[in-house]
């Protein structure tokens, strides 16, 4: 039996937004698995914000993709062949298996995923890596309680959209900032108490008037003004989680940092960094969590999916940074 | 009894560097205390970094000094008449008295000095607020252990020289950041394990070289480049306890955030903002600690003293941001 695989390789470092000359387009011939290893059919793909970071060459909490390997991403798929004692052919599995149609493995950060209890986009989106994101930042992180004024930024997008649910369900007042009006419609259908437009600017003013005592908890996904805006409005004894910088992951040189930072010090708040996957170990906590939300009706997993394949992948990433997609962004490979 | 107090009135809000129009000396006939009072004459005066902060008309942990109204400073001096329970004539007090020779006072927020503890200039420097300080921001912001990194800019100031020798009698490795060869030559003698001489620059590469392993603590009290050289080097799990940014006080604009804050995420790191005055009641327990350290011979408490009384508070705060003072800067009267 043979197979041809496609797959996205890394080209060259992008100064800012990637471009064709980021990607190259490559087939391969799929080899049989080895003792140990399963080979997988992947179906559909994660596009993550924390991509372009892997892109640079430089020190982070994973190392960066290096020039003419594969590029680096989450997926799920199916077992088509295997060699693995804990893997059979027709399991369904979810793991950083890279932009490409076949991938051999050898079971390690691989998990089974139970299409009883979601379908394979959910276990990508809020039970996979942004759910635990969402989660551990919000409990964690961000200590969020019943009564709390929590900010969400890019409060439509896979981590945001989990991040406001949950504080929801937990009894807070939730504030959402997303980009365009049909999101901000899609966020108060949600049941978000209030919901900022970003795009009608001056952040500042419109996070004092949505949150008129103060935000004790901000998931940051975004940086760059909005993270500005929180610190002028914390409330005393604020926490901010942050979680990433998408506004400013694609520009040339290192972005402007929070002006508005000794705030910290007026409302004796803190800013936290983290990472998902050192609560790996608590994965499962989470996903009894949010799978019991979404069984009671009071979690809504929302998933966009995008068509193409594996030659689509360039143009994906860019609809991330763009904002095309509400809730969990997807490829189907 | 007649008698009359110089005293300095806030003139004119700053932009940027206070000058001579920010000032206005002016001399009042002194009232005798009425019930429940007493008359201090004040023999020196605290000169602190934030004061900067509270000549500016914005939202903080204190209210801004109001036009016309006296320079808010802390001081010590002697109680020369009262009608107050608790303070007799020739206590020895501290409190926020002004910038000014006498002041009647309700003995709120007032201490009673033990001169044979410390000298007054000590109670105002290790053992007064700067010390507090230290304590507070070294203990529970920055949760310095034994083995620990720390970091500690200012460091020949009143607070830092402070942060420098509790964390060295905690046993921590502590690298202290200071302008000029005489500090960094002070700061060697009090015994740091490594002395970074801010004037000669590149600090990212001097912080690097003096904390191969990483910064655990960084105690922050200047903001500007060297929090992003700290940034850029810190440990797994790293602290910063935001405590002031003396770099940026005259700034006439919101001065640049800090641009490596998103190494946080990487280092999973948190950057916490802290003020002394929420530690009032534990104030006791840090006054017993650095008492035991100078009593030991394990801790130096060292003030510079400026002469030339009232009329040369305006040159002696400059003379602060411009780092005259070698430890606590206080201006005799």
């Amino acid at each position: 039996m043979s197979r041809t695989s496609q797959e996205i390789r890394l080209a060259a470092r992008p100064q800012g937004r990637p471009d064709a000359s980021t990607w190259e387009l490559a087939t391969t011939e799929v080899a049989e698995p080895g003792p140990g290893e399963f080979l997988v059919q992947l179906q559909q793909i994660s596009l993550d914000p924390a991509m372009r970071g892997w892109l640079n060459d430089v020190r982070s909490y994973l190392p960066p993709v290096q020039i003419g390997a594969v590029m680096r991403a989450f997926g799920a798929g199916t077992v088509v062949a295997s060699q693995h004692d804990d893997f059979a052919v027709g399991d369904v599995v979810s793991g950083t298996f890279g932009v490409r149609e076949y991938a051999i493995s050898d079971g390690k950060g691989v998990a089974r995923l139970d299409l009883d209890v979601a379908p394979m986009s959910t276990w990508l989106g809020a039970l996979g890596m942004p759910g635990m994101t969402a989660w551990f930042g919000l409990e964690d992180v961000g200590r969020a309680q019943p009564g709390d004024t929590v900010l969400v930024s890019a409060a439509a997008g896979a981590v945001g959209s989990t991040v406001a649910q949950l504080a929801k369900a937990k009894g807070c007042r939730v504030i959402g900032v997303a980009g365009g009006p049909d999101k901000v419609a899609w966020l108060r259908d949600l049941g978000l108490d209030e919901v900022i437009d970003r795009r009608e600017g001056d952040l500042l003013r419109q996070v004092r008037r949505a949150a008129p005592d103060g935000v004790d908890v901000y998931f940051d996904n975004v940086g760059g003004e909005l993270l500005d805006a929180a610190l002028a409005n914390l409330a005393h004894g604020a926490r901010i989680a942050i979680c990433g910088a998408i506004s400013t992951y694609n520009d040339e040189t290192l972005a402007e940092g929070p002006r508005r930072y000794m705030a910290l010090l007026v409302f004796r708040a803190s800013m936290q960094g983290f990472v998902v996957m050192d609560y790996e170990d608590r994965y499962g906590e989470a996903i009894a969590g949010i799978s019991e939300l979404i069984g009671d009706g009071r979690f809504v997993a929302t998933e966009t999916i995008l068509e193409g394949g594996v030659p689509a992948f360039p143009d994906a990433l860019l609809g991330l940074f763009d904002g095309v997609n509400t809730g969990k962004l997807l490829l189907a490979i």
